[in-house]
């Protein structure tokens, strides 16, 4: 903040000139005693001046029987995967409260490399919301299957480091690396010594969970059980509590959110779609699930902004005290988060200009994949390993059994970065046993290769050319007709269109998979985490069939 | 941290190499949860890598009935009041479980400038005690009085802000330069936005308070209210509470301090000297008087370590966890704070090596002082402005009576950085009714001219040519005879010895103050703030009376 800057903060909060804003006779929650107040929030230049009556201003909210909370954190999300541009993300979000958004552009730099990153950086730049990005760290994230984006190294990393939208390394998936030692893993560690490194450490306990947080990774988004989170904390391993359109740990991680706690302990989406966002909420969701289950609103509240924004050393966000920006949210109901209006730096979400940030023109046409003949998409026939997908998991179980048993569909992956592989097919059960048809994406963590699922070559041909024609996308394909198809032109990810548009699209894309048959609530979420090779047990990707407990790729027929 | 030693902790986190020490079957306090936990705490290469048992250590800890805490953080201190070099408050505080010092060097940067600064940057490189620095934002302290560091402006202080042991702003006291908006005060703000900027505004509330803390003000050690230092923390600035040789705030803030802003609150001495290290403690004089009062053990603790670290960003420092520095206070008991052992980076503290630190000849010899005729230390007689002295108190009172009342002494500061002026005179009340001699130092806050008070020209001349002779010192003089003397040639404010022979010269002094007639337990400590035009309500600079309260020089002679 510049010296102009700070002159008009002070005059403005000595009363010598009157305000932007004020948000009169107020209720507010005061983060840093976990307390509720009365008072006048004046807000001047996008910065909350003051706290009590008596400053004037051009404009007044008046605060009748509402509450005040400070604008909301998602500590992690993958912006790709809400599937929207920036712009039209912060479109979906901001009315929810959420004004402040660390992500980690993981996705897009898997499929363009550092220049997705950089997408993410600039966009920021132009942002309402206030989107700060920390680094990927696991580009590729394994051997096992061919990306766009190559490597990203610590060089690489370093280079962005001192963005001023970057804040540090992103979740290290790579915890074997870690755990290991390994080279290029701890150079990035090490180069990121200093700043703040997000974890990624699902199930790990004990000493490995030790080792890991002695590589100085000090937050873990993965934890899905109690004692698991307990431990975490314990270790100096900050806990952000999730609620994604699949993975939702909110449930069992409740009980740990304590006053004690509360500053180690925050919220985030990671991987959530816009049918959800509009449905349930954002961030707004967890804190009204999180008071639901019994955590006291005051220290949900926290959670969701304080202690989140303190992580990451944002300084002058996540509360309602002189010097912080202005992004308030103005509540009906603290209890129940009833959103009355969202202010960001003072300013009604309604009257600020979203269309800013730009759209990403470098990330389009990213899919070169060649269309594979229909023999191409035949796995071996016999007694085969099976991918059992189970509703609502990311992680998958497996079997041994025969190729055409009840409810067994294909699964290919297919190589879309333009080095004309055929591609590489196997078998999945649990989308459903009267399933008839296809269903595609080119969402396919962590390398976004084609993905398709489906019961005959031809639809699943059918499917694969609709999402090469379209640049990437999701579709669904029965009888050699395209029922439902969402366009996702930028790095195969995102769509252009705003969420209401996109959340329509899914809606079609969810009746039509059902339409054919799918039983899963998430076919497409679903479908994204069958190729990634990092989550267990058994999984698909442009290479073959990863057998993640053993960490390589097997044969398809059993032995 | 590099990658090597990331390499060497996590291969003993994972039990692959024999750890450095274990402190075996201990119970422990987790600061993230606030919870005592059972464990065996491995440390290597320094740090902490693992809480479980199982691994083997080279060197192994008995917990018996032990508790551990993470070390001590002294929030704010200027160690030069201590008056111990670097190298010897660490020997003075590491025994008392201080493992962490935030300093500010305010006091020799007023005499020698910038090299000053770099002084405590230096000798921070090669100390045990993790010492960090806060540039000194306010030298000189005002206009009103010369000093040998010249102006340190915002060019300055950018210019150092990057050195690794550099962690933001010092106090800003020049309160009213903040609030009206001055241009080197806030290009000095601008500069650190981003940085951690400490804050000292006494009293200050309400609007003011809003203006200072919209300028990115974050802490504050000098509430001494509980209502002021609630107001405080309610508006983002942290509270230090500190424990001083003179100002003593705990049992006023010590009912603030609750789980719920145990966050925001920390413990700080500011200005200690190594007689009170000694009878009473550093810190941990602040847990024990605090658990005293009534707060919770693992609130105090919390507050103590944790609290401070976090907020200044020492992500390493702090807690008990994996990657955090293996700085651990042992306890015989956790209630009375009873220090058993103190470890740092796992070492005992007497197997350090606490010699390395320098010793700053470069601060030697600042003071060049004329010595004045015995005619040039009297003051104008008849009905003068008085300064009244409270015992324990920084702040004075002020009083018009005839020169030569009962009770009433000379005080006189002469400038003692070579420009040959003639010394400052004008009188107190407080010392001593029945004092006979004069007591002097060169330690006078801000400026650090010599500072005199006495009954009579001659012993006040002895007093000066003595302090003049040792470039610097504290003494006690009656009837010619110099009767106590501490040397302080190191920027006339600190001693090169060991702290136990200053805590003994510091007893002598006080016994000779106290044999001469002066009537002040801390006669040195209130001599030294006399002169500190910043502080309410009379004082005397090199250049006159100062009536702080409007803020400008006065005649001696009452109108």
């Amino acid at each position: 903040m510049d010296a102009p800057r700070l002159a008009r903060l002070i005059d403005a909060a000595e009363g010598r000139v009157p305000c932007d804003a004020i948000v009169k006779d107020v209720r507010y929650l005061d983060v840093f005693t976990c307390t509720w107040r009365q008072g006048d929030l004046a807000i001047h230049d996008g910065h909350l001046v003051g706290l009590e009556p008596g400053l004037s201003g051009r404009r007044v909210f008046e605060g009748r029987s509402r509450a005040v909370v400070p604008g909301f954190c998602d500590a992690h999300v993958h912006l790709e995967s809400s599937p929207l541009t920036p712009r039209h993300f912060q479109r979906a979000v901001l009315g929810r409260g959420t004004t402040t958004a660390i992500c980690d552009p993981h996705e897009l730099a898997n499929v363009i490399g550092v220049p997705g990153i950089r997408y993410f950086l600039d966009a920021a730049g132009s942002m309402a919301l206030n989107l700060r990005v920390m680094l990927s760290s696991c580009v590729p994230a394994t051997d096992f299957e061919t990306n766009g984006g190559g490597t990203i190294d610590a060089a690489a990393l370093t280079g962005l480091m001192h963005h001023p939208k970057a804040l540090g390394l992103a979740e290290m998936m790579n915890v074997p690396g870690v755990l290991h030692a390994d080279p290029a893993v701890l150079a990035k560690l090490a180069a990121f010594s200093g700043r703040r490194i997000d974890g990624h450490c699902p199930l790990v306990r004990g000493r490995d969970l030790s080792a890991y947080a002695a590589a100085g990774i000090s937050s873990c988004h993965e934890s899905s059980e109690l004692e698991e989170a307990r431990e975490k904390l314990t270790k100096g391993i900050a806990v952000w509590i999730r609620e994604g359109s699949v993975a939702k740990d909110l449930r069992a991680l409740a009980p740990l959110l304590t006053m004690a706690t509360s500053t180690s302990i925050g919220f985030c989406t990671d991987d959530r779609n816009p049918l959800d966002i509009a449905r349930e909420g954002h961030i707004d969701w967890l804190v009204r699930s999180a008071i639901g289950l019994g955590v006291a609103p005051e220290i949900a509240y926290r959670s969701a902004s304080f202690s989140v924004a303190r992580h990451y050393g944002l300084a002058r966000r996540g509360a309602i005290a002189p010097g912080y920006v202005g992004d308030l949210v103005l509540l009906d109901d603290a209890e129940t988060c009833a959103i009355s209006e969202v202010l960001v730096g003072g300013v009604p979400v309604g009257e600020l200009d979203l269309d800013g940030a730009h759209d990403g023109g470098e990330a389009r046409n990213t899919v070169r994949a060649q269309m594979p003949e229909a023999h191409d998409l035949e796995g071996p026939k016999g007694s085969v390993h099976v991918i059992e997908v189970r509703a609502g998991r990311i992680l998958t179980d497996r079997a041994v059994m025969a190729h055409d048993a009840e409810g067994v569909a294909r699964l290919s992956v297919l190589e879309r970065y333009g080095h004309g592989q055929k591609p590489a097919n196997a078998y999945v059960r649990g989308f459903g046993k009267s399933m008839r048809g296809a269903i595609a994406s080119s969402v396919g963590h962590d390398s976004h290769n084609l993905i398709v699922v489906g019961t005959n070559p031809d639809d699943m041909r059918t499917a694969l050319g609709a999402l090469i024609a379209s640049s990437g996308g999701f579709c669904v394909v029965q009888g050699g007709t395209v029922w439902a198809h969402l366009p996702l032109p930028i790095g195969g990810l995102m769509s252009p269109d705003e969420p209401a548009v996109v959340a329509r699209a899914l809606e079609d894309l969810h009746r039509a998979s059902h339409h054919i048959g799918c039983e899963l609530p998430e076919p497409f979420l679903q479908l994204a985490f069958l190729s990634l090779p990092v989550i267990p047990s058994l999984k698909l990707t442009d290479r073959g069939l990863m057998d993640v407990d053993a960490f390589q790729l097997i044969d398809v027929r059993a032995a």
